[in-house]
């Protein structure tokens, strides 16, 4: 797969996959060639903690994350109807401050089905978990599938996101 | 009904009802002997907006109402189960920012469901809208029922954040 920039210019890319318990983040930066990782993990907040103190992790660690590799646009999940409420609504409220902080630091933010996702990274909206990791993986370069989950499916958004990028509504 | 602080000085608490379109707030002074309303209202976001710029523009209000009223306590309405899930997603984003800006002005924040709001307000677990937005006039001193309705709700919230200062738990 390749990922036309229109200059040719890398173009530094986060991808945000947004949860209560674990974050996951990835930071790619795409030119006319190639995708190349730049960072990837996930922000773990513990349950023992209050829900106040678990949202001022996830701001201060992805200010700390905007802040060190200064990406240039956002992807974030979109969000979607889920069968269990308490989670989507859990998942939401930190899915709030993230657009917030995107929003505070002036970053183009695009949001993503995870059918979007799955089209975008693997020309596919059937495919599965693993299959979307296994290409994750190509695209990057890596030698292993990205760990954890949520990191895989937050540089999956990523990847979606530099797509979008050969689209000129959003150059 | 008589709010008792336990040392009889008042307390500077704020009540916030959650929304996209109107997030409610109020702010009482609660003392020995009675409620003092400071002030309330709603902020409304333009649906002409995107959700960033909504997110930011309640963040910019609250902030400023907190910065001017210097509550000592913050109320909130608890997740709760809601049938429209697109809506309590929706709810939930700006909750999620809500928590984390009284987190970060290190805002104990206690959280209520509806049931003790009306509970407390009411002395009635059944008790509907308009008996809630009376009992919340009459505890006020004021003259018309506070609107809009999620002022009203956010009132309320105050309100029964303040009898739990009566609790030893809280003091």
């Amino acid at each position: 797969m390749s990922i036309l920039m229109p200059n040719g210019k890398p173009k530094i890319l986060l991808g945000i996959d947004p949860g209560l318990a674990d974050t996951g983040y990835g930071v790619i930066s795409a030119d006319g060639q190639k995708i190349t990782v730049i960072t990837y993990g996930s922000i773990k907040t513990a349950k023992t903690l209050t829900l106040q103190e678990r949202l001022k992790q996830i701001e201060q660690e992805i200010k700390a994350i905007i802040e060190k590799y200064q990406p240039e646009a956002a992807g974030i999940e979109k969000l979607f109807f889920q069968r269990n409420v308490t989670t989507a609504m859990l998942v939401s409220q930190v899915r709030g401050i993230l657009m917030l902080i995107l929003a505070n630091n002036a970053l183009p933010t695009l949001e993503f089905t995870p059918l979007q996702v799955k089209q975008s990274v693997t020309g596919y909206g059937q495919a599965d978990k693993k299959q979307i990791q296994q290409m994750v993986k190509s695209i990057c370069g890596l030698k292993e599938i990205p760990r954890p989950d949520d990191a895989a499916d937050a540089l999956a958004i990523a990847i979606c996101l530099a797509s979008c990028y050969k689209n000129p509504t959003y150059r």
